[in-house]
């Protein structure tokens, strides 16, 4: 591994999670933390996720060969010009960030000498904060790097090693693809499960109690995704707006296509639809990315 | 319990579970099963799921004190026709329908002359079929009996009786009520989740096998409910069209709102919308009717 000392800068779900699997699984690399909240810092030492918690971020890059910001993605474009100053000269900048045409103008802007490659690890949790990370969160999971062009071989090369080493499966591509192909896998899911979620806490005719009480038939699904960060998410949707909009167009047409369908009860037009969206579920868990047990194997709470 | 014999028609995942519940948690009544498809009657025999499976509906209802139909909502009709003349005067006739005002007609209609109360258990897998059933599938989760009025009080102690005996916790709701709280807690999350996995295998940007391959971003958990059982989805959205058309277009109001706000940069809107859906995560937790565990506590596919 051509790395010896990695800096993450914030501390929360995938900062905390980097630090954990680097202990694991490349325990000859030192790491170095910083999360801007004082409060996040002293959880962060309490479950060591990193070798060393700094006190400040210039502290926690003065002798890094690689730093990964895993801050928001409206925060990367500052926390990278706080370490502007500190930055070894060749040390390479990458991040986790959910949109990679954003960030890497953020991350280029504020360090324009430094080699700058972007990565996204598909992988996460509804949690977040300092308590939520764990070792194995990138194992059999699918990280996207998306180099600059021209791109250092031998760092890019690093970088991808290093993500493998975790137990990721690396795919290089252009960040404008990224951002396309995450809206439509992650993005749009997200905000359709924070409206759904919304739209059925301001009902007036249906209290929210009976809406958490019934939400075993299906609802709950979708409350899981709208738990997570309201931050991260924000910014994520900020940080790719076109590509968001341009899959909520489609998206919106299809329901319209679908409510047609229901209003001028066209069962055939229905059933053709709901009929071709099993494959997909198939193939995902034959791509071993979801437990094939049935309702994602959840515990029967019955059961206790 | 007041029942002695239970006949089940439609052996699927709802009608199975029936059948291995009544046996592993009320021995001591009788079920008949039956099916019109014979392949499922000829499962259903190997996996027991009634104690006798029938080769007609008549047959399973002649001696029968309960009939419970487990049918798409659009076959009950047939369904309860069939057994007209078959079935015992006093016996009691429920289903399993997830839209209760249209069943309740086509049985009432079929059925003139019985007792009708209609039931809704929310609890389901994505699977479907006859070897989708288990004994367990009913504990701890509600089911919703909607009586007509009058009703005969005896007959609806027995039912409630019955269902609370599988494991599920029963409420007494009238039917149009039941209609609009599925709508949003069930119907408009299966809509929405099987119009975006349709949305997203209909890309000419993005490949399937690029949907497929970074799903885990959250597009994953929608295609769960995307592998429900079309014919039983087409049915229930006909079938309570009105309450699904209505809650559709709050959502589609809502969705707009969220849309401008990302068109327009205010990331205060944003924030606040996505902030506040946290709180029902947690509700339906505690309530049991969900998994605590982060990811559903899904299996780490890598740590195998």
């Amino acid at each position: 591994m051509s790395f010896t000392n990695v800096a993450i800068i914030g501390l929360g779900l995938l900062g905390g999670s980097i630090g954990l699997a680097v202990q694991h699984y490349l325990p000859g690399i030192r790491t170095t933390g910083y999360d801007s909240d004082a409060e996040t810092r002293r959880r962060a030492g309490d479950r060591r996720l990193a070798d060393r918690i700094c006190e400040s971020a210039t502290e926690a890059v003065a002798e890094a060969d690689l730093v990964i910001f895993c801050v928001p993605p409206g925060a990367m474009g500052e926390a990278a010009a706080e370490i502007a100053e500190a930055l070894p000269t060749g040390a390479v900048v990458s991040d986790v960030g959910s949109c990679k045409q954003s960030i890497a103008k953020a991350l280029g802007d504020a360090l324009p000498d430094h080699v700058i490659i972007p990565a996204h690890p598909v992988a996460g949790t509804e949690n977040s904060g300092p308590d939520a990370g764990f070792a194995s969160l990138f194992q059999n999971r699918w990280c996207i790097v998306t180099p600059p062009e021209p791109c250092d071989l031998l760092k890019l090369t690093a970088l991808v090693e290093f993500w493998e080493a975790l137990g990721a499966n690396v795919e290089i591509m252009d960040a404008e693809h990224h951002d396309l192909v995450l809206a439509v896998t992650s993005h749009l899911p997200h905000l359709i499960a924070y409206t759904i979620v919304g739209t059925a806490s301001d009902l007036e005719d249906v209290t929210e109690s009976e809406v958490i009480k019934y939400s075993a038939g299906g609802f709950r699904d979708f409350t899981r995704i709208a738990a997570s960060d309201p931050t991260m998410w924000r910014d994520v949707f900020l940080g790719n707006k076109d590509a968001v909009l341009t899959m909520l167009q489609r998206f919106s047409e299809d329901i319209t296509a679908l409510q047609r369908a229901i209003r001028t009860d066209n069962g055939d037009a229905l059933f053709d639809h709901f009929a071709r969206t099993r494959d997909i579920r198939r193939s995902i868990i034959e791509e071993g990315q979801d437990d094939a047990r049935p309702d994602f194997g959840r515990a029967d709470h019955g059961e206790e």
